[in-house]
């Protein structure tokens, strides 16, 4: 018998480990359809959390949500140069509005071929460009803030749950501005709600910074991210923030009549963050034995596992956990009642325990006679070994539990935190640097001179596989030689292999 | 100067009226793209407190939400004969991964063939299936209850905001049981929770009964239905729930090893509604002022107006009114924190007053100088003419709002469910049922006998546009004559025009 719940192990595979933890906590799997996935209940609470906290803190900040169409015609992708040409080459196209039975064809054929063909949305900044330039009229009209959740779809050469599909839910947020300084602040405002949700419902710390111009969004002028690091020290995009100036102002002819009467083109935003989430949330904290949630994204925070021999002994322990549980469920943690879950189901008590230690329930509580006897709680903590268990009083466990949640997300922030921070490196010198991307295992965040020359970031990116994941907020202004060409440069950038 | 917010006025023109009523409470718009429509930041608030209501009752009775693919294979839509009979006509198909440019040619064109072609899902019952048939495997898998918050895709020939567009935003709830009659309760429960949510939230009385076979779902055995009455005594189906037999379980392969260890189909359910709910509650209720919200989906219950001249009472008033905003906020109406706009916009105070009457909320407070003095407000409610206002203190307003609430929802309530009553007419001659049909203002919900053969059905919606919209359930035994070919019949059934 393997020694972990999840084989092969993140040091034996981690791809494969990645997996296998999504299968095991029974969170999505892949569709028939080319590079869509399914996201199972337990993979798609973690989303209703993600969503319900990040839709709080839009909301707060002034955003309204609103709804704009699935489709873009194909000629709206077309206004703005480099944005279709980031887009056009993944694109789904809708070419025909029914299918048909045709004498002497197997099968519906397509019929009814649109006069345009309609594009599945990569992204709406086109479409909702258009409702835009309608709306706002007036400086009286902005700032405009607006929020969607929504589906888009990008094909994916090599799709992977949650990282990668061709389809995946997202929000995107847009806003129009009067002033660049205006919508600068705004990218930047959001890139902070995104940092700090990040650290404080996923407990996973980032660095913000700046895309280099190779690594921007098709169509910004300056694209903003968060950017996390995995446990195989990959760095994963978390959220992107975009100041787009006014480039689509100005192909969706966005224009506002400014105090003094003038037509001006107005400066625009946009904003996402993904289920990509979701992977990252995964390859942040999980370890061999399965997926580890924190508290506040977790779709439970406590698991209850009644221990029974016989019929009477199982209708007094029910009784004590359903009168426990609705005691827990009335206590609110950030602002949200907790919520538990009772698993009387008929496998063994060995693997009910394990199946959700699998799901990374922060808590799991057992209770059998003795327990019950003593009016005591046989607690585990994901965030400790599994056999790690403990015996509390009811009225202690109960009267802590806050305590304990919180205690259990700044294990597993700390932990990532001292990961992220043991694993930035500064390097100088171009032989370690290659060392570094070449060797398997030594990967890290590599904070490295740049000179600024895309054809250095290029070089880099075909030897190594290593990009730019982004000019850090942090970075001093600090004389060096760009690792690649030697030439002079003034601030260390972030140079990692990524997913 | 109209006497009316909206011109024309219901009696004028119904249809028109609807769509100003739209506009003017800046609800949704057309889009440039075929029968797709925008959902503005009003219109989609109404849309979240929808949802949060009914997906709370969906987790109540034990169903988990998931998402499944957008995209649907054409071979999966072919699997169930009649299901696509009735999808194919009007569906979306994507034919290509993406748009290139192409030498000679403006523009670009749709490359990267397909080789299977996929359909924008119009309803997902064969892509979910597809899953169902992996996830179940056991009676012990069983039920399996499965809901899906999505945007769906089925174009029409004549779309109307909210009530017939090409995408819509909707829940789909797909169930599966080990028995027919587990199957049917759940249909039937689900059924209850639509017709208490129309009343409860939407403050819409509904009809509940089951559809004849020419009005069923595609592919169900039986479709049950709520149908409501618009103020043109039109019926709007305003949610079905579907039992759907073995057909779909079968086209799937889902099944399941039975407590004797047999192989046996499952029996699965589906059911849905959709924004086309936000066009019902628009048509039950708003008068030639504009819209009217029951106060537990407005996206606000209260607006704030400020009534000043000059910046010093400027001040004092909106110190006040923040104070008064705070406290109503701390305030929850049916489990929800009530929401409160305080508008202190440029324009002026009767523009200000009209644009929250257009936009349907419940209460108005306007609050002045000398209100201010005597620590009282002017309240104006939508359930009341506009003039018809009245000063309350302060502190009885603050106590009193939830009852206020309750009340308005009533009035509103009482209104529609009498309008129903009054409405609904018992018809046993040919000749009085075509003339209601065919006189303009004379329409009705008609409870007449019906033979139960579907050319009679057809005739008099080939005649009179009218259709059967359900048999009732509190349609009683009863012997009668068919009003239509005049054979024996032994119950009524309702005949109505329809959206």
């Amino acid at each position: 018998m393997p020694k972990t719940a999840i084989n092969p192990t993140r040091e034996q595979n981690y791809p494969l480990w990645y997996q296998e933890v999504i299968k095991a906590a029974d969170m999505a799997e892949s569709s028939s359809v080319r590079g869509c996935m399914v996201i199972k209940p337990w993979g798609y609470a973690i989303w209703e959390n993600i969503r319900k906290a990040l839709d709080k803190e839009f909301k707060r900040t002034g955003h309204k949500n609103a709804y704009f169409p699935l489709f873009i015609p194909k000629s709206y992708l077309e206004k703005e140069a480099e944005h279709v040409e980031g887009f056009a080459k993944e694109c789904a196209v809708v070419t025909h509005s029914r299918l048909e039975q045709v004498e002497g064809q197997e099968g519906l054929v397509p019929a009814g071929k649109l006069t345009q063909e309609l594009v599945v949305r990569p992204t709406s900044e086109t479409i909702i460009g258009e409702s835009f330039s309608k709306w706002v009229n007036s400086y009286k009209d902005l700032p405009l803030l607006i929020n969607q959740w929504a589906n888009v779809v990008r094909w994916e050469l090599r799709p992977r749950l949650f990282l990668r599909t061709a389809e995946f839910l997202w929000q995107e947020g847009h806003t129009v501005h009067s002033t660049a300084d205006e919508a600068v602040d705004e990218t930047l405002m959001i890139l902070d709600i995104y940092a700090d949700f990040c650290k404080d419902l996923l407990a996973m710390p980032v660095l913000k910074g700046k895309k280099t111009e190779s690594e921007k969004f098709p169509g910004a002028v300056d694209t903003y991210c968060v950017e996390a690091m995995m446990q195989d020290k990959k760095a994963l995009q978390a959220g992107t923030s975009h100041f787009l100036g006014q480039n689509f102002a100005k192909s969706s002819e966005i224009k506002f009549q400014n105090k003094e009467g003038e037509m001006e083109y107005a400066w625009t935003t946009s904003w996402g963050v993904s289920t990509r989430l979701i992977g990252g949330l995964i390859m942040a904290h999980s370890d061999d034995d399965g997926l580890i949630l924190p508290p506040r994204v977790a779709p439970a925070q406590i698991v209850l596992l009644p221990i029974y021999k016989n019929p009477d002994d199982a209708k007094k322990i029910l009784s004590y956990l359903e009168n426990l549980k609705s005691e827990l469920e009335n206590i609110t943690y950030h602002g949200e009642n907790l919520v538990v879950v009772l698993d009387d189901s008929e496998a063994t008590s060995s693997a009910r325990s394990w199946d959700w230690i699998k799901k990374g329930v922060p808590v799991r509580v057992e209770v059998g006679m003795r327990d019950l006897e003593k009016d005591s709680l046989f607690v585990g903590r994901r965030d400790k070994p599994h056999k790690d268990k403990e015996s509390i009083s009811r009225d202690n466990f109960v009267s802590e539990i806050v305590a304990t949640l919180d205690d259990i997300y700044q294990n597993i922030y700390s932990k990532a935190k001292s990961f992220l921070d043991e694993n930035i490196v500064n390097i100088d010198e171009k032989e370690k640097f290659y060392d570094i991307f070449k060797s398997k295992g030594k990967q890290a965040f590599v904070l490295s001179h740049w000179c600024g020359c895309p054809e250095c970031e290029k070089a880099i990116k075909e030897d190594l596989k290593a990009t730019i994941r982004c000019v850090p907020f942090s970075s001093q202004e600090e004389e060096g030689k760009c690792i690649y060409c030697g030439k002079s440069s003034k601030m260390r950038v972030v140079f990692a292999k990524s997913y």
